[in-house]
């Protein structure tokens, strides 16, 4: 009676664009829907995100960077998702727990079994009810990202955090790192097959809309519109 | 090689200025040694302090802050206490995993089991050698920290979390939860009376300082001071 979606992709692949139009197409047909963000979403996660992701903090260990996305994930999860999905309405989320087996496991070397122990805490067990994976090749996303972050200095010159394109600390890990994180991602695909849909992102925006749409499509009979009863 | 002693106690008991004293003590007559607190020590923690000690941030769920602690612990440890202790130094630290222990598990009513885990990611299994309770009755100690307040304030009206003496978050919580956290804290030492030395905190300052001191004397043994050979 409610439904949960995440968004997941490599970096500048444009998941957090879908994740928007999803959302407003969503909330335009008259479904309850939030959307929201990893780490971030909340006030007290949004304070942790700006430690996270701080380029300046680069003595950060990394069980640090781990608990520190599980504490800003738990708050979101306990503050934000789970009242909302207790109401039957939709979660679009960019960025979930996949995201910290991917990153931190398969990209740093964490151990999984570590990072399971500790999400289960953090998210009490929630899991989403679909991920979508916007699979672009590592070099195309990061220079996409890379021009887009040019084109926002030139913009706005000396900005950084607060601009739109965010250039963090996980960004600049280098080019092994970031295919170390893709392959995390392929792993954890075939392991629960059923929960991913691979959306190949190098479509044009609007098809890309279109194709996770109908992908949803067949989920929303279990969530009601408003004013409407099921 | 090195030593490693922690401080815990209730609040208002006095311990952060016993810690102060021994280190200016062990330094005095010229021993490698570091002072620190929890949470906190590094740039990081101190950081991931703020958030969590913050009295607005009342919307804070129990696993937010358990996973927060534990971040600014693994930085410390990370950082800086596996380091000086790698150099054969002696770090002292006001507060350590047994609060959270304490705080979060006896006070909060979290799961032991689930803290533990926690900790041993966030300190790698890093233990104490030797740890102090200063112990002091749950009223005795608010009432004293209530008036250290009161008399800051009057000296700097308006100051909040930046003077001396911080009344955070977890202060605030009621006398029964302090008093949970104490009986956490005996329980702790049951379980390891090795470890412990419980030092009763009504005694004045330096006949305290003067108790931990010989306490501390025949560890100081597998510490070579500076210039000298073990």
């Amino acid at each position: 009676m409610s439904l949960f979606i995440t968004f997941e992709g490599s970096e500048g692949s444009g998941k957090s664009t879908q994740a928007r139009l999803l959302y407003e197409r969503l909330q335009a047909v008259g479904y309850p829907v939030i959307l929201t963000r990893e780490p971030g979403g909340t006030r007290i996660s949004e304070l942790i995100r700006r430690i996270v992701m701080d380029l300046r903090h680069t003595e950060m260990a990394p069980t640090t960077e781990t608990l520190l996305f599980s504490a800003a994930r738990a708050q979101l999860v306990s503050e934000l998702i789970r009242p909302y999905l207790g109401t039957g309405g939709i979660v679009l989320c960019d960025r979930y727990a996949d995201s910290t087996f991917a990153y931190q496991g398969y990209g740093l070397g964490r151990d999984l079994e570590e990072l399971q122990a500790i999400t289960t805490v953090a998210t009490g067990g929630l899991q989403p009810d679909l991920t979508f994976y916007l699979d672009l090749p590592v070099e195309e996303g990061l220079r996409r990202k890379h021009l887009a972050k040019e084109r926002a200095e030139q913009n706005a010159p000396g900005t950084t955090l607060s601009t739109p394109v965010e250039w963090n600390r996980l960004d600049a890990r280098d080019l092994a790192y970031h295919q170390r994180v893709a392959a995390g991602f392929a792993d954890l695909i075939r392991k629960e097959p059923q929960r991913w849909r691979i959306i190949p992102a190098e479509q044009p925006i609007p098809i890309l809309a279109e194709q996770i749409a109908q992908e949803v499509a067949p989920l929303l009979k279990r969530v009601a519109r408003l004013g409407e009863a099921l």
